[in-house]
């Protein structure tokens, strides 16, 4: 059966093709081949495969659908217009009202509308993540099917499945080219994720011309190295080839699926299909009317929705999406009844809520003058956190025993054994992160690690954790000079600046065992910002509080260790491993009858944060003798140090040497902090 | 013939392991086992395949080999030692002098040693490029290839085959996994590279244990996918079937070669070989007394190198590679002779010298209110230096058209000819950035170009540009806000703080199209940096210079740009687009008798580089009150504007909708920089 043959699908698909034409005009900037050539594609899934409940959009065993290829944003707007999926409340339950009018449509890409260039995750219901960095969309697309996986590996009871949900990602070139979605194809792969389906739309076409310009490999065999099954879809708007191709993922229950779609860009426009002029620029009035007309289209209709198609998507996605809702609401209300343990757990994922008792097993540090390095007081910090907070999970890059992130009580995470908690990512920075995006929108609380130096390496996905305002949390070791021989191309210099100046990132660099607590608990509470964790490899002593300032007030981003009568005449500032250098410059300072204040400054985004009597209550305004002390670069100290401010740290790359000899060589020792203290003093 | 049955072999190979095992047990810290496993490797590929001459390690068409499993440090420069490659002066020529004496290996990661923990270029010569950020290496060597091709088109005639090296690149499971690795692998198949040999070392092994953990998928599927010939060796220490395997390589005229080895960890050592044990830390004294005895090697020596062995090294890839350099040299003083033009081209790349009159087509542009964007300036000064550059090749991350980065006059690099100089990289910005070093490396002075949000894609091939003082030119457009419709995704907002943080990277902000030409000018002179062009899609005046500072002065990275008579009671401060906001308040300012500065600051660490006078000049210390516009965050300012400093710029993540309403909406305007003026000169 064509398209061309039934005349409901026809006129539905035409008018997802002509919605989007309509709004990338109307706004005279976007993509408007992706959509056109799509149309077919989405309409199949949307009506006949996707388990997705329009009345409630955020049902938590509705199938996931992922628009990788953000740019062509316009289809999911126009797909969830059409289908009437309703806007939901602040605790996320549907309402009478669409997530998209007609209105939000026509104000496509204009400011406050809901409508942004690219999808953007939170704007609207339906829209599961956003995306527009390409490789990202399908790289959260895993994390989703782990998250489904694991949900159902751990609460599914004989007779009681609450979770099996299927994951769709639709994709272009661009993904397909980019390494992240290698090493997420790798992983999904790997852990044989049957419930994963990523559809590639093979249109030859990319900015700069013809695919064959730049990218000429063979996709399937690729993906069928990676462990994947693939099928090929010769013609986009072949729905009985497409129905047949979503039937074989789904029939396939050891691998991921890949289905390769040959597609036409900007799909019916006679003088602009098949070429780049599609892509990425509104078709011009006149191209529109020509291609509406070979639609068969009303020519000057603008944005038209006949009303036989959203009631074709009301019957076919929505009457089997809600009916599908109320059996699983009823099973889940049975659920409850029998294993209200489990039940509890659940909802607390779906509501995002940190269970009670959370923090419960925490315990503090004693007083150790030889210390832990802070990556080992973080591994046993997750040890004591995991097993109250279910839905904590994660892993490594291939360094779970130097970043001392495995749950010693917990099992792998395998194809084995999706119930596991110790997740293994391989060496795949990149990919991980845009899988926790993705774990941490399904409602688990991840974590990923790697050396700080390998933030580079997944960048692009923590900013997409800040952007969607989600608490994935980085646990990043290693993180300076003081990793030692590994040298210059392992040890951060910058990286804590660079992670700072990413909007909406928390960046946490505790001092000792006591402050890694602390900084957890911080971290942990926030439920809308990514958290970087920033860990040393080597010793610093668990600090004897008696005399100062306790390690709850790491809580505040920044306080005073240690301090002295009246107003000090100097300030020294800094953090990680950096306070043990200040504490004993203090010492010697004090010796030599100069009033000092320490301040340790665990995480700046969290000071600033705080009420500005707060923070003049720690960085009096009338003290203009400042150090400040960081084994990385002083961008970000010039705000609290000034422009005659003294800084101690680093202002190159790094060098391999046992960490000792590298600090005396890099000069960040206590006698330098002595030194600019005394010539801060003098002003 | 196994290894075990030709004693000068063997005993070459076991040097190569007990030097390794040796140096890392000095250290007491490192990687031994993979040395171990890959001698025989190396040792089959430097004395039987390998053209290079250890007395002029530079010689040009030496092949190339890159160590890209760079913790696996100790490998190389047991090869060097035993090799014996000569230092190298300044001038570039080899000495009588050893690249890496006995006590350089014993000094292995101590400081100052030439055998840092990673092998470092410039450390010692034999090291073609900075490894251990794992994917860069492998990624390099595509670079390095792409080079040899496009010089070996370009310059060799009939009888004088100039430039025809192969490139070989040793790699491990991390860089096979890591999607940087990915991308590069599937430029080189597309691009048909012939000349390049990764060695896959597949021990199963990984830093959390069996990499059947994290990686099961089929490598050589992936690969044939890629378009590569890919050939599997069972055993490492099989030397005849390795040789078979690198004479298949030479023979595969149209696509690059994967060679999986198969080898074993640790190999040798009685209770570590095969084991995660062996992968990063000292075997230990007793383990290797173990491990040498089953070698059948003296267990109490250290160190040792057989005489033999350095002997037959000579004897092999030594007799072979100064006989091939000297009939090189022989063949060049006979082009010179006959193509003195292509010679004197070939010099200056091999010299890594600007050739003269590199910048005489360089034209000014005329005064113009409307303007244009500095990314259409910034082709039009690529396409006037390219003529007379021939050096200077490059391309885009399928964003030509976009990024304004085609050479009008040139032809595309493609495998139908590598002479030309437009590349095309596909979206696959990570590995083009590492590409791109290794064409750097190779004496081309490469460009690439993709949005400036996309800077995070590539970051740590740009921090290896840097660590390597490569003058890599990266071409970053759509620099802001001002990009407008596509929104939060693609706007930069903290992208110039976080390349500014990189130690040694200019970035470089013009502020009209004169300055893109000086900004050019600046990072062209520039050979041991690299240099990113921050540049904007929308248009910005061409500024009329008659009463205003020359557009020379970006040169020095910032200059005072407008000025008033005496000392300004306030100075502004810009760059790239801002700088026709501030102008725009000066004259407000002006007009209500506010004695005003305006500063144009282009590239800040140029600025830094002048000596203390000039930026006293520019920015007294006297005038306290200053006011930064910059569209993105504040965090470099603070060090110009100081504690009570005023910025007007962004500090959150952007939004979608027309560039005009976004400077409204995030108030980056005339009159909000003289609302802060006012306030700054109240103190």
């Amino acid at each position: 059966m064509s398209v061309q043959s039934s005349s409901i699908q026809k006129l539905a698909i035409d008018t997802i093709r002509t919605l989007s034409m309509d709004g990338v005009q109307a706004a005279n900037s976007g993509h408007p081949g992706t959509p056109m050539a799509l149309a077919p594609v989405a309409f199949q899934l949307w009506t006949e495969n996707l388990s997705y409940n329009p009345q409630e959009p955020l049902w938590p065993n509705r199938d996931r659908f992922v628009l990788s290829c953000g740019h062509a944003s316009m289809l999911i707007y126009s797909l969830i217009h059409v289908s009437g999926i309703k806007a939901i409340d602040k605790a996320g339950k549907g309402t009478s009202e669409p997530s998209l009018k007609i209105e939000d449509l026509k104000s496509f890409r204009q400011l406050n509308s809901p409508c942004a260039g690219h999808p953007e995750y939170g704007y609207a219901a339906g829209i599961e993540t956003t995306t527009g960095p390409l490789g990202q969309g399908v790289a959260n697309a895993v994390g989703m099917a782990i998250a489904s996986k694991h949900l159902g590996a751990k609460y599914n009871k004989p007779g009681f499945e609450l979770f099996d949900y299927d994951v769709y990602a639709l994709c272009g070139d661009g993904d397909v080219m980019e390494g992240v979605a290698c090493e997420a194809a790798s992983i999904a792969g790997h852990m044989r994720l049957s419930n994963l389906c990523w559809i590639y739309d093979d249109n030859g076409i990319t900015i700069e011309g013809h695919t064959d310009l730049a990218f000429t490999e063979d996709v399937p065999m690729r993906f069928r190295g990676l462990g994947w099954n693939t099928v090929v879809v010769e013609d986009a708007n072949d729905l009985v080839a497409l129905q047949a191709a979503f039937a074989e993922f789904k029939a396939t229950k050891d691998k991921p699926t890949l289905i390769v779609v040959r597609s036409v860009i900007g799909y019916g426009s006679p003088n602009k299909a098949n070429t780049h002029g599609a892509h990425g620029a509104p078709l011009g009035d006149e191209e529109i009317k020509l291609t509406k007309a070979a639609y068969g289209w009303p020519v000057d209709a603008k944005f038209l929705v006949p009303p036989e198609v959203p009631a074709y998507f009301a019957k076919t996605m929505g009457s089997k999406g809600s009916a599908a809702n109320a059996e699983w609401n009823k099973k889940f209300a049975d659920y409850k009844a029998k294993f209200p343990k489990e039940a509890a757990e659940v909802e607390s994922i779906i509501e995002r809520k940190l269970p009670a008792g959370w923090d419960a097993a925490l315990k503090p540090f004693p007083a150790d003058p030889k210390g832990l390095a802070t990556r080992v007081s973080s591994g046993k910090v997750l040890n004591m956190l995991s097993p109250n907070y279910p839905a904590l999970m994660g892993g490594a890059a291939d360094l779970a025993p130097s970043t001392m992130t495995l749950i010693d009580a917990e099992k792998d995470f395998s194809p084995a054994n999706y119930a596991g908690r110790n997740m293994h990512f391989g060496i795949r920075e990149h990919g991980m992160a845009a899988a926790l995006n993705g774990m941490s929108l399904s409602g688990l609380r991840p974590y990923g690690a790697t050396f700080f130096v390998f933030t580079d390496y997944l960048r692009p996905s923590l900013r997409l954790s800040s952007i969607m305002h989600q608490p994935v949390l980085y646990v990043m070791t290693h993180d300076s000079i003081g990793l030692g021989e590994d040298g210059p191309t392992h040890q951060p210099v910058e990286h804590l600046a660079a992670c700072r100046a990413i909007p909406g990132v928390y960046v946490f660099r505790p001092g000792d065992a006591n402050e890694v607590i602390h900084c957890y608990i911080a971290a942990i509470k926030m439920d809308n910002h990514p958290s970087v964790m920033v860990l040393s490899r080597q010793n610093v002593p668990t600090l004897d509080r008696t005399n100062l300032g306790a390690a709850s007030g790491a809580e505040k981003g920044g306080y005073v260790l240690s301090d002295c009568e009246g107003t000090p005449q100097v300030i020294l500032m800094a953090t990680g491993t950096e306070v043990p250098i200040i504490m004993d410059a203090a010492k010697k300072l004090s010796a030599d009858g100069v009033k000092v204040r320490v301040v340790s400054m665990p995480c700046m985004e969290l000071f600033e944060d705080q009420d500005p009597s707060y923070r003049e209550s720690v960085l009096p305004k009338a003290v203009k003798a400042r150090v400040a002390c960081e084994a990385g670069i002083r961008l970000c100290w010039d705000k609290y140090i000034g422009l005659e401010g003294h800084f101690v740290g680093m202002s190159s790359f790094g060098a391999s040497a046992p960490a000792p000899k590298l600090y005396e060589h890099f000069k960040i020792t206590p006698d330098q902090v002595v030194a600019h203290a005394k010539l801060a003093i003098q002003g």
